[in-house]
């Protein structure tokens, strides 16, 4: 196994402190030291983007060039296929409240008001990690889930709307699994593999 | 010496004889064959990206949906600084004539022209190689030529704005250099290197 780009360190261009500890982790192995974003006060852009790549590419740009280190960034959601692949990147947005609160039994709720008509239920949570060096090289790697939306919600693990959520290959909800038999089929999971065996080994 | 990510083939996006030679030589020693687009009847997109790297993704993008296998494509261009990085991604478009044909002593006379007033003649040429998966992974590497602009032009080798640029640590103009002399300074041998080093050793 050879390390073939040496990074010592990447900086995180995320807010959320599960990602950076779900990141720290998985790097730990590679001799990477993750640096969050936050830790340095800076501030996340806004995600105009119009694709999950966009949104992720912006945040990493944006932290790499305030640092000069390499940065990671990711952006995931839901995507649909009857719905043309919504919520997409407003997964999140969906669930907003007027408060800034998230309620995502009312994102769901839209979600099945959506799909009421159609027969087809696929779906897929999709993940995109960037990764932008001071070189200037751009690295995009897609993770995917994919399995079907069902009705009603069931499980109360995980968040979002993993208690919709069945992965092909698998009978329950991604909110009836626990986070070890979840990470079998996550998303994020297999975008850092794509990335690791890219880049790394 | 691992070759991780094993492509056998890459379809290469670009109906350019001289850089199909260019990239097949490149690439011959890392046993990757390259298909060039147009033995397959491939369309070019139209180039309505912003940047280097946004023209590069989307004909590597549409070459590798076409074809289901990776595909590189890239872009390059003159990008100096008193112009706020133009000619750019316009450097072919400045020297294009009503018939189509290109004039590329018109492009660098507007060039001297717009550079005028300014005592800035520092400028950069840019290329950057996109290579896109069908498993979406998408990873671009630029590749830069520091120097600056001279008037009037030097030289009969090479090709578009080389009579006019002389590069950071020698004092020929591209123009006036054998191909293996600029080839120590190339943009697209380094974006090229940087690829190689990333993804292949």
């Amino acid at each position: 196994m050879t390390d073939k780009i040496i990074f010592e360190k990447i900086i995180l261009a995320t807010h959320n402190q599960g990602k950076i500890r779900e990141f720290s982790r998985l790097f730990a192995p590679l001799g990477v030291e993750i640096i969050a974003s936050h830790t340095l006060n800076l501030e996340e852009p806004e995600e105009t983007g119009s694709s999950f790549s966009d949104n992720a590419l912006l945040k990493a740009r944006a932290a790499c060039k305030s640092t000069g280190l390499p940065a990671l960034a990711d952006d995931s959601g839901l995507a649909v296929t009857a719905l043309n692949g919504a919520p997409g990147i407003y997964s999140a947005r969906w669930a907003e409240q007027q408060d800034g609160q998230k309620d995502f039994i009312k994102a769901m709720t839209k979600l099945h008001d959506a799909l009421a008509d159609s027969p087809d239920r696929s779906a897929a949570f999709v993940a995109v990690l960037a990764l932008v060096t001071p070189e200037r090289q751009e690295h995009l790697f897609e993770g995917r889930a994919e399995g079907e939306i069902i009705w009603p919600p069931r499980g109360d693990q995980g968040f979002g709307y993993d208690p919709v959520f069945v992965p092909h290959g698998d009978t329950k909800t991604f909110a009836e699994m626990s986070a070890t038999e979840k990470q079998i089929f996550s998303h994020r999971a297999k975008a850092f593999n794509a990335l690791r065996e890219a880049l790394f080994i």
